[in-house]
Order: structure tokens, then sequence, then C-alpha cells
């Protein structure tokens, strides 16, 4: 019990780390942003998925939010991110992979913390994706843009997956590091390949699609 | 008191799944999106007005969240879009239909479910509006346009009708089954007179409003 | 501890017509809207601030929203401006020094009744600032832009002042009348400095930041 709670707070703080680079790292490139901004963004990044899952259960104040860990951690993620500007701006692909790694993280053990309250498998799996997705949609609306989560090769799938395979680790009773970790491994490959393949979802038989790349 | 309940969830079903309709019929002809985007901004269309309420009644994990009736009904509308896309957006005028039928159905059910929480009346007037209009909101925002409730013909104005005719019934002891239909026929038909007619609001007397059709 | 709350609820409702004031003439100026959508808009900014605190807090129905009081005064700002746009959108200062007022008074009284709740001090000074900047930053994601919380000149930062002082204060036992109208004036007058001096808060050092104006 210590243990498998241990092992979704490291998990946690982890992705919290990844999705606090990514966003300030957004914060830099996308929208040149002041020293506040840039914290600013990679704690909503960070911070606001599991703020919307704690919402939905009704588990306020939040706990990421209560916990000074998850606040330290994403405001350190913020600050490495204004310091290092220069340095990790030039790295692209490191955006993208700590978005995978925070995506993945965050939908095994915001789908953990669901079941522990009691949620409904389906439930479950939505408030994973949630937590999962969360973040990079409020740090896309607040920087003007359509959510990755609406529009990107393979996002919401591989958290999905990871989410399903932690309410079924968790309802047969099997749930535990290999269960979260191999979960969280197998979301993170397919988003990675989903990028580097330019996978899509299929879309509607329109004859629009792929062809048109004019979007509204 | 067992018949208003059931007639308070068939209402909030048909509601559920307009805006379901809608929302992914916004999301193929506006933004393009494959099949995880178009159930995603359904999903979020359909249940996002009573999320909202919910949360600020206080009611977590949100009634339209946790009951897989609204779950199911939401999805299974995304993936009739997604099926039928090509016949479907080739209809223009069902996609205002269908978000006025919505917005009728959730203005008089959110009011409902406000007063039955002990909320007094204005509140739950504006709760009735807040959860017809707050699930197309969200799907605005999240596809990167100014709300409709913000500038539209007649929106937000025939959902607190809706609701005010909701909340009176309520305080007076004649809610039921004819007040309910009745308050929803009333939203619904001033919603499509506004439309059909281009009917505004009353702009401010600054000389700018209509003559001026640049927005920002 | 009457005072207290009777001060609390002065300064909260002076923050809120400010608010309300700003969210209607950005409404009018911005995106051309008509009376519903200027009262909206007002009525959003001038409480999403504190609903976003409270829905936080847990502290549901939000007390900004159950107190008629507020919803008065939220709504009488939408209407002055309605009324008297022609006269008030001559005068672009007035929106920001609105908008500054009601920065300050919300980021003294968000940060006063988060440590009323009992959360720790670096939570009711991130709370205070949220009270704050919440309810613009609605007001900028409604209309389309990126809030002035990510991007302006020393927005956020005398925000995070005043909720400081004010946890200070009330950890030390000494706030009160003077200490939240002190808290509350150095917030305003920062502010307002950083407008009249277009100061910003330091930018990484990539050799972009000023001198590339784009920002996409």
């Amino acid at each position: 019990m210590t243990g498998s709670v241990t092992l979704l707070l490291v998990l946690d703080l982890l992705g919290t780390f990844a999705f606090a680079l990514n966003g300030a790292l957004t914060a830099v490139r996308a929208a040149n942003l002041d020293i506040v901004g840039i914290v600013t963004l990679g704690m909503v990044t960070a911070l606001g998925g599991g703020i919307l899952r704690d919402i939905m259960l009704g588990d306020l104040p939040p706990a990421t939010f209560s916990d000074w860990r998850y606040l330290a951690v994403a405001a350190a993620g913020g600050l490495v991110v204004f310091l290092l500007a220069r340095q990790l701006t030039r790295i692209l692909p490191v955006i993208l992979v700590l978005d995978a790694a925070g995506l993945s993280l965050f939908a095994v053990t915001g789908a953990g913390k669901a079941l522990a309250f009691g949620l409904g498998p389906v439930q479950a799996v939505i408030l994973g994706a949630l937590t999962a997705v969360g973040g990079g949609t409020l740090r896309d609306v607040l920087t003007g843009r359509v959510p990755t989560v609406l529009r990107s090769e393979l996002y919401a799938i591989p958290a999905i997956l990871a989410a399903t395979m932690t309410v079924i680790a968790g309802q047969s009773g099997s749930y535990g590091a290999a269960a979260a970790i191999g979960a969280a491994a197998l979301c993170f490959t397919v988003r990675l390949l989903g990028v580097r393949f330019s996978l899509d979802a299929p879309r509607p038989p329109t004859g629009r699609g792929k062809y048109t790349a004019g979007r509204d």
C-alpha cells in the first residue's frame, strides 16, 4: 500500500517536472514571454491536469496544489527553462519528448487516483486521459492555439491506452510498480511513434481530411 | 417526484445528444479533426455545461460524468457524426437547430437542478443559462473562436427566458412536465427566430455597432 | 473579527465593480458585443477570479456567486458601461486603472480568504494571485487574446507582492484594515508604474526578447 502510494508520488512528480519544462519551453518559443509568463505557463501545464482531475473528483483543495512538493517541482521546471532557454530551445525534440513523458505518467497516475476514489472503470479511464491532456490543453488555450489533443497525431489515444491498462490492472488486483511503468512506457512509445511517423487517427470519410490542409 | 426526476433525465439526455451531434459536427466543419478530436469535442460540448453547473453546485463528481448514460449518449453522438459526416455536414441548418435544442433543454434542466439544490432564484437562472451555454462556450474556446454567447443573435436571452420560466414555475409549485416543455419550447422558438431574422440584442449607443462589421 | 470581515467585503465589492467596468469596456472596445455580451463579459471578469479561488478552496457554491451583492454589483458595472459606452470608451486609461484597482483589491482579499481557510502561506499567495488575475484571464481567453498575465508589463508581480504582504501580515497577527489597504496600494502603484513606463519582468537570455516584436 505504502509502496504503491510512493510509486504514484514519484511518477507524478516526474510527470510534473516534464510538463513544467515543456510548458515553460512553449512559453519561450511560441509566445516570447517574460520570466513570470514562463514560470506561470510551466506551472499551469504541470499542475493543470491534476487540478482538473481533483476538481472532478471533488478532492479540494487539489492535492497537487496543497502539496508543496508539486509546487516546488513545477516552479523549478519553469526556472530551469528561464535560465537555460538559449540552450534548450535549440533542441526542438526535447519539447515533444517531455510532453510525451508527462502525458504517459499522468495518464497512469490520474486513472489510479480515480480508482482509489471509487469511480467506475470508464470514468477512471476518462479522468486518466483528462489528467494527461488537461495541463497541455490549458497551455494551448492560454497561448491561443487549438489544443494538441484535438488535432494531433495520436495524442489522446496513447493516454487512453495507458489509463485503460491501469484500470484493468487495478480491477484485477495486479496494479503495482510493474503495471504502472508498463502502461506509461506503452503510452510513451505509441506517442513518440505517432510523432515520428506523423500517424493520425482516422478522419471522417468526407473527402476532406488529409488532402485539404486548410483548417476552418 | 419520481415523474419529475424521470422527465428531467429524459430532457437532459436529449439535450446531451443534441449538443454531442452539434459539437462533433463543429469539429468536422470548422477544425477538420480526426475521430478522437470529433468525439472529444462532441463530448465536451455535450457534457461541459452540466459539469460546469455541478462544479458551481459542489455536486462532485459531476452527475453528468458519474452517470454512464450521459457518457454513452455523448459518445454515441460523436460516433454518429464521425460515420455520417459526409451526409450531415451538407445540412448546415442541422447544426444550428441541434444547438438550439440543447440550449433550450439544458436551460430548463440546469435551472431545475439549481432549485433542487436550494439555490436562490437569481442563482438558479444564472446556473440554468450556464448549463445551456457552457458546453458551447468550451467548444468555441477549444476551437479558437469567440464564444457564441458573447456575440450572437439572441443566444443567451432565450436561455435566460427559459430558466426564468422554470424558476417561476418551481417557486409557484407548478413545475412539472408541462412547464418544463413549455419553457424549452419558448427558448427554442426565440432562438430560431433570432437566427432566422438575424436579430441582435441592443448594442451600446457608440455609433459603432452594426455599421462597423470589423471586430477587434 | 467582524470589522475584518466587513473590510474584506467592502474591498471585495470595490474590486468586483472595478473589474465589471473593465470587462464590459473591453467587450465594447475589443469585441463590439451587444448588451448581453457586455454584461456577461463584465460579470465573468468581475466574478471569475473569486469563483476560481473558491473552486480551488472547495467552498462551493462559490461565495461570490451565492451572495446577491456580488451579482448585483457586477451586473451594475456592466449596465453602467452599456449606457455610458460612448463616453467611457474615449477614456482609454480608465480601463487600465480599473484593472489595476481590481487586481490590487482581489490579491489582498483572495490571499486573506485562503488564510482563513487554513491554507499554507505559499498556497495563499498563489490563490491571492489567482483571484487577482483569474477574471481578467477568463476575459482574455473568451475574447481570443493571450492573457495579460502571461505577456504584460508587471501584472502578476504586483499581485504576488500584495498577496505576500497580506500573508505576512496574517501570519504575524497584524492583518487588518491598514495592512490590507497598504498591500493593495502597493500593488496598485507598482502596476501603474509598470504600465506608465512599460516595465517588463526579465526575459530569458535568448537574444530574442524585446528586439523581436513578432509573437507567434
